[in-house]
């Protein structure tokens, strides 16, 4: 499922998910605030493709990456027992961010069901900003020829 | 709490919520993904104060108002036990939309902890969205000032 | 993984989980509550392999079936990014009701992580208790051999 | 809302919670999982009303307090909106273990909803299970008058 296109600046991943009961509201629709769970599978399965961006591995470099800004916008519902694909991108950025883009779609009609984005910021362990791209994610994104 | 400011344009609820151990994540701090049960809460203090706009006001008069669009930007994190005062604002649109924004601040020190605003929209219980805004609404304005 | 004793009173499904971020806890351990939406997973799971007992044909044949009776019993924590096993065994009984027993497994270690148990009633769609097994319901287990 | 019967082998907690539109599932009835965040807001309210035996308090005494077994059974669904009295009952036991029994009433009728109950054990941070009670426990139950 790996795809880097020319310019390399874009990484995506793909990962399946399946709508739980206790996802869904009272409209038997996937309450809005679960599709943050989705975009974290997103991450997850992102980090699974792209070694060395996981929590661990930003842990044991000696950093946090803290989510700054989040932003979702919903097109189509998801039901109970949908099934939907989470595309993850990472957007090369010059600055110290790790950015993702999201789009879900439904399996069964390949519908958009929910657009997004998200921005992390580096700090230390206690919560300091880094201004600067840490040395493992510069070589994170050399290794996956992301400039 | 009731503030409508001389445009009258904004109507303003404030409630108090205070953070559960099972909302914050192994970093100690409440998962990002839980602010948007915080905003809920912030729409469901308004609707008490400024009666007819809850969810069940909306589908006796024959419409659901999902959610389309939402953005939180995340200033500092909140921990266990912490309470923080959501701030709800309705921010008045010509459009067939109800808008809103959120201000969280941490009790202690009054910082500021996440900002958001949700979009939504009407259908009826078929999901046809309404392009005008419905009669009901119209008088929940006009019954709160809001112009 | 299908597998029906001699005795064929015990109906069995097995599936796997990933722990994800959001689910564990500041202690970094899964959260106890979590556990249920595992379970669920669980009886989920075994609706596929064993078709007809899933909440949709549940609903089409005009009942509900609420969870009356819940216990669960923790032998290990769970931390972010095990993946763990969930055994779910239909446990037949006389009587008008749906019985499973869950248990939970490390799949590093093949270790017990957690066992429970769960009881369902039907009722109608007006929450009437019903006293004898409907009809899909013995149709179901005289297809799946459970006497 | 302090109780201590003559016995002084219970100690009695009551707080109240409103149904949030988060916690409801397609039934338009409180999600059964949802009931142990109920049972666990309860602790917490315990908590507040006889200090010393907090998350908190138990981290700085150097144990931790895992769940080992939980118990629910469900008498009645909570809707949206609904308002619910849960009860927490700290039992006495001369283990060294935390037992709660809980009881949780819908405000409007006095209806009981749930029942459960909960025990917990003691481990130092290394996760090894304590076979005497800790001496701040001891203490707590002291001032408390629990015997």
């Amino acid at each position: 499922m790996k795809k880097t296109d020319n310019n390399a600046d874009i990484l995506i991943n793909r990962t399946m998910i399946k709508v739980r009961f206790s996802e869904v509201d009272s409209m038997n629709i996937v309450w809005h605030g679960v599709y943050l769970k989705y975009f974290e599978d997103g991450r997850e399965s992102f980090g699974l493709e792209y070694p060395g961006l996981g929590y661990g591995d930003i842990m044991k470099s000696g950093y946090m990456t803290p989510i700054v800004d989040i932003s979702l916008q919903y097109k189509s519902p998801l039901k109970y027992n949908d099934r939907a694909i989470i595309e993850t991108r990472f957007i090369n950025t010059e600055t110290a961010k790790i950015c993702f883009e999201y789009e879900i779609r439904r399996e069964l009609d390949n519908k958009i069901v929910a657009l997004g984005n998200s921005t992390q910021v580096f700090t230390d362990h206690d919560g300091i900003l880094q201004l600067w791209s840490p040395e493992f994610y510069l070589k994170w994104k050399e290794k996956w020829n992301v400039k």
